[in-house]
């Protein structure tokens, strides 16, 4: 096996400025399985309700995403209700029901154990420590977490960080978590919690990525039609464990380029609502816009 | 003569979380003309009252600006106070007094006519109009604008902007022009009002240059301690414009450089209050700083 990732399946209903949907495919391990899916294999471990369509996991298996470890359980699969302006960057949640996520734990099925990458999406920390216990000697483990956890778990999610290699958040979350306006001296102070490489998300700004010895910055695509911003983050997660899977290198050049893959995942996605974009979306097309991002930040030297 | 600079010189009254300070020396055209002249030849055009100190304008002669068009007027210099919070991204103006400046009418001193780079700083378009009528043939016309033109006097802007190489203003004010919220869409419609180059300063997270066939992403250097965004703008367009005065090379790749310039100048103007940075500033220190930006935005290939 060589991704596992453990992270919620749901229902989102969206109102951006371009039009509202109900209850389509979302959930964070549902982006981050599909774009990991076209670097590597992956292995969902998550919970749907008695309520989840058969088309959905269908979906997902025509991706080669490995369902073994997706419980259906009684009751309602999760929901998600928000809204967005036309400053894209910020969700407003309207409505939350966890439903058959409020118990969910997460048991990886035999096998899985030995999963070499790992990504923990935000979920309950408490559930990202027992997920770590449960796994061998994986060769990377990144995670992601929110504000929700960072007021009201604060020590279960140091715990967690003591674990991890990388920890990926937003511009907002790392400030919180360090309790530091400046994002240069909260990236300091998040390193020194266990985490070698800190990257966070700015949305349409791009991604800084942060190790001891380096800072990286990529510039997010800039895109003509920006239709829906939810799951970008996590989509990005899984072009970059994805492509880093695939490539097995971690080296600091490495990183550059598998945080590029994220960020071209993520600009695919936010282009249509839901997981639409990614349907269609082929390697070729993936390829063609990392050179653009290439085009788009290359400048000569001093010279 | 090289560049010509038509601005404000002022006094700013500065409130930052890091502190606060009276009646310092500001103005677009103090912080440009001071940024350009760490690479070429500068004439400052502009106002100041009779309380303007002759220690300030000592400086800008220290820095080889020419102040050949600097008139003292009788009564008071511009003055304008404002405060940041955290997000240091946003000014909040608390007060301005016009003083000299609302009479202000840029006249050129004989051989002015002769400048072959024009910045017409942040001021009423139909003086920015005034100006351009007195140039002869520049080989490049910058200009700079803001909300308050945007509003209050869109047709004379416009006509100002169809004479105008390349437009610099901030995210916000790029999608007021345009009346668009797509970053992407507003830049084609500035492009078609008649400037060739659209520079989107996006204060932290940096800067996206938009032409006809092509977009190029600066990041802002990340810095650990930012005392006072105030005059970034300037800073960089000084950086920007002086560097382009300095090469004469219009190609892409040159326009690119010279973006990054502007962004390692305007990095350490808000390092201090004032331009109290760039009183120290060696030339050396912007050539490293230059090279810092390299490593944080270089990756491979696909390869």
């Amino acid at each position: 096996m060589s991704i596992l990732v453990v992270g919620s399946v749901a229902f989102d209903s969206v109102e951006t400025p371009f039009g509202q949907v109900e209850e389509i495919l979302g959930g964070s391990g549902t982006y981050f399985s599909t774009s990991a899916s076209f670097f590597t294999d992956v292995s969902l471990v998550a919970v749907v309700g008695e309520d989840f369509p058969e088309e959905h996991l269908d979906f997902l298996r025509s991706r080669s995403i490995d369902l073994g470890g997706v419980k259906k359980a009684p009751g309602r699969t999760f929901r998600w209700k928000g809204r967005y302006g036309y400053d894209l960057n910020e969700a407003h949640t309207l409505d939350t029901q966890l439903n058959v996520f409020e118990t969910f734990k997460p048991e990886l099925p035999a096998g899985y154990e030995d999963a070499e990458y790992v990504f923990l999406a935000n979920i309950d920390p408490e559930l990202q420590f027992e997920v770590l216990q449960q796994v061998r000697r994986p060769a990377m483990i990144a995670c992601d977490t929110m504000n929700f956890w960072i007021e009201g778990k604060r020590a279960e999610l140091l715990k967690t960080l003591r674990k991890v290699d990388t920890l990926l958040i937003n511009e907002g979350e790392a400030r919180q978590l360090a309790g530091e306006a400046n994002l240069v001296k909260a990236a300091r102070s998040i390193l020194a919690m266990g985490p070698r490489t800190l990257v966070v998300k700015r949305g349409e700004y791009g991604v800084l990525m942060f190790t001891e010895h380096s800072t990286f910055a990529a510039p997010a695509f800039p895109l003509e039609s920006v239709y829906d911003p939810t799951g970008a983050g996590d989509t990005f997660a899984g072009g970059f464990v994805g492509y880093l899977a695939a490539t097995r290198n971690h080296s600091e050049a490495n990183v550059r380029k598998a945080i590029v893959f994220g960020s071209v995942m993520a600009s695919f996605t936010v282009e249509d609502f839901s997981l639409n974009r990614l349907r269609s979306l082929e390697s070729k097309e993936i390829e063609n816009r990392f050179q653009k991002v290439k085009l788009l930040t290359e400048f000569e030297g001093i010279g």
